[in-house]
């Protein structure tokens, strides 16, 4: 394999691999303890062995392949991504993890023989929530903080309980003496952008330098529903019109802040919801991103005195409430210095960029030096059957991977 | 009876009928031809005849009850509204118009005997639309506008069909040889407001000088879905937030307008109205009411203009389809100043007014000089069982209704 195949061969994989759990339609639907999710993961152990790898799952059922080290056998460089996808999702988000790990290290083994730390690509049972209430159980129990309690009584859209679907999948809780590894000296996830901005400034990788924080906020507006034609506009308390100007107020908010930060009101529910009505009710959502916590704190603190500032004077109720408050996650500066430098040395063009998305990384972070690679989402989608990454990027994360694993593992 | 007891003779009426079709929860919902819809109407024909009026229903169940004139036989003052509800209304809306013309006719017959003209009370079929897609079936068949061809393949929503209910009620179509009654001199129909106007301004009686035109949109915004952590502000196509900027410009240009003039956006659907997700596609629908066609025309004219120049803008598609356009139904000026001299004469409280909603006489206008007497909603409340007008303002409005029927049938 050169250089120039791993791109291709990165996207053979991603095909194989996106057959367990494809939907009719062509999407990938995989989630956590289904049968579609063994044999993914008897999949990706037998493709592991092929490639000499030493192959081990733990408790829940997270994956790991492993070249050993000859030298420094207590240090290992991890590298992978989540197995489960989100309903009819597509081949690249988490897939591309897990398979750029593996690309990665079968390049390595051929080229460069064995390493001097052992290096693993860990294919991680969950990250997505998609079938149980609950996220990152995978990249939780390599670290035993995901607890018992908190899945014990959660069930799945056929109310099948969490605890039956996992051990019907071969798997248990992890055990309380299982000792934390310690053995890690550094975790490199490769990942889609799912986002357009690489696309749109023709970069190949972003390498990423924090994982943004988010708070969410459901806010009800509570004006009085009235007949559309016999009530004159000024005995109006129309939550429709408050809500409209409320998200203008959010966005220009926004906008003046500039880049990284971002917010959205993705859902409304409207009351009663009636063409001749005026609108007494209207429900929405509003969800803030930045890379810095004072900056989210700041912006989110004058959203809420503006919202509430707007909705005293059209003399309406308003209730603002914080639902998710989710600190950014710095990754690890040396480690993406020296992904970074891997780029320059290797030629790529590529981008120093932050991830609007939250991912494993932001949780291994808080454990192990940790780093992120992306690779191009066309046209920015993501969680769809149309995810889409052209060979030749994903060849160029690959490329980016092995640079920086090399230098870990190698020296 | 006294003027004193008209109010409180009025409600205890509006309470009597409103035992057909009465909710668990102590609302109305008396749908056309049903069986509660039939035994209201022969409750009301028994009540007609007790109060010595001459009965009889039309072809299709519109229920009459008469005062024989003595002098011009061929002249007949009418007076009434419809017997159906919607699903769960309230005692007011449509019985009010009925029992006040019983009332006020018993009160005539009583205090000045028989008429000059002949005086009719209709309890007319259909006017809401709850239970089959059409509307104003009763008072379209009393000047044979209602086309056969419109209501026979229309089903409820139990699939029964239009006509099959119709002849299970003990009705038909209206003989086609039926001659178009050119008796009726005065159509003068009583109703509660259906807004706050009255109540706010704290007047017992509405004369109804227009009722407005209205024309009705659905606006659809198709901007860009987008992932909302990893699309910078800069790249979106947020069909929201421009959906919030039209809704700002139609309410700001609506208040320029002024009074009459009313718009609303009442209906809002997101796609795929997703907390973490920018919205890519908005449909909401506009509402808007004048009395005068010129200015409904140029502000709707201007709003789509804006609309597009805003979407124009922003960078997005959109959709503006007009779906309903009627035109305002001036009342008849010579009948609307006798009414307004009557109120004058009885020392009423009264206002001059506009009609936001639609109402029966909006189509008898079309054929007989009409006019229309409004008495309070509280809170503006209608469509509900929550409806409800003071029995002192009943009994006003009753009074407004006797002045002028005495003036139009007794002179």
């Amino acid at each position: 394999m050169t250089m120039l195949d791993l791109g291709q061969e990165t996207e053979r994989l991603l095909k194989w691999l996106g057959e367990f759990g494809k939907d009719s339609d062509g999407g990938v639907s995989r989630f956590l303890y289904t049968p579609e999710w063994v044999e993914a993961q008897r999949a990706l152990e037998l493709l592991m062995k092929d490639e000499g790898f030493t192959v081990q799952y733990d408790d829940v059922g997270n994956l790991y392949g492993r070249l050993e080290g000859t030298t420094y056998k207590d240090e290992t460089i991890l590298t992978g991504s989540h197995v489960d996808t989100v309903k009819n999702g597509g081949l690249y988000d988490g897939q591309y993890g897990i398979i750029a790990g593996i690309v990665a290290m079968k390049y390595l083994k051929e080229k460069y023989g064995q390493p001097l730390r052992n290096i693993e690509v860990v294919s991680m049972a969950e990250e997505e929530g998609s079938r149980f209430p609950y996220v990152f159980w995978g990249v939780k129990n390599i670290f035993g903080i995901a607890k018992r309690e908190d899945v014990e009584d959660i069930t799945d859209a056929k109310d099948i309980p969490f605890v039956e679907a996992m051990r019907n999948a071969g798997f248990n809780f992890r055990k309380e003496d299982s000792k934390i590894r310690n053995d890690i000296k550094a975790f490199i996830e490769a990942h889609v952008e799912q986002g357009g901005v690489l696309e749109i400034e023709k970069k190949s990788v972003g390498v990423v330098a924090n994982i943004v924080g988010q708070r969410r906020f459901n806010i009800e507006v509570k004006g009085e529903a009235n007949h559309a034609g016999t009530t004159p506009m000024g005995y109006r308390k129309d939550a429709v019109y408050v809500s409209s100007l409320i998200v203008n107020s959010i966005m220009d908010m926004a906008k003046k802040y500039s880049d990284p930060l971002v917010a959205t009101v993705g859902k409304i529910e409207v009351k009663p919801n009636i063409v001749n009505v005026v609108p007494g009710n209207a429900l929405f959502t509003l969800d803030v991103r930045h890379t810095h916590k004072d900056i989210l704190v700041k912006f989110t603190k004058e959203v809420t005195d503006k919202m509430k500032e707007i909705a005293s004077e059209t003399g309406v109720e308003i209730k603002v409430d914080m639902w998710m408050d989710a600190d950014p996650v710095p990754m690890d500066p040396v480690l993406v210095q020296a992904v970074k430098e891997q780029c320059d040395k290797n030629g790529l063009n590529y981008k120093m960029m932050h991830s609007g998305a939250g991912h494993d990384s932001q949780i291994m972070a808080q454990f192990v030096p940790t780093a992120m690679l992306f690779v191009p989402s066309h046209k920015g989608i993501s969680h769809s059957p149309l995810e889409y990454t052209e060979p030749r990027d994903l060849g160029e994360g690959v490329k980016a991977l092995i640079g920086a694993i090399y230098e870990l593992a190698y020296k």
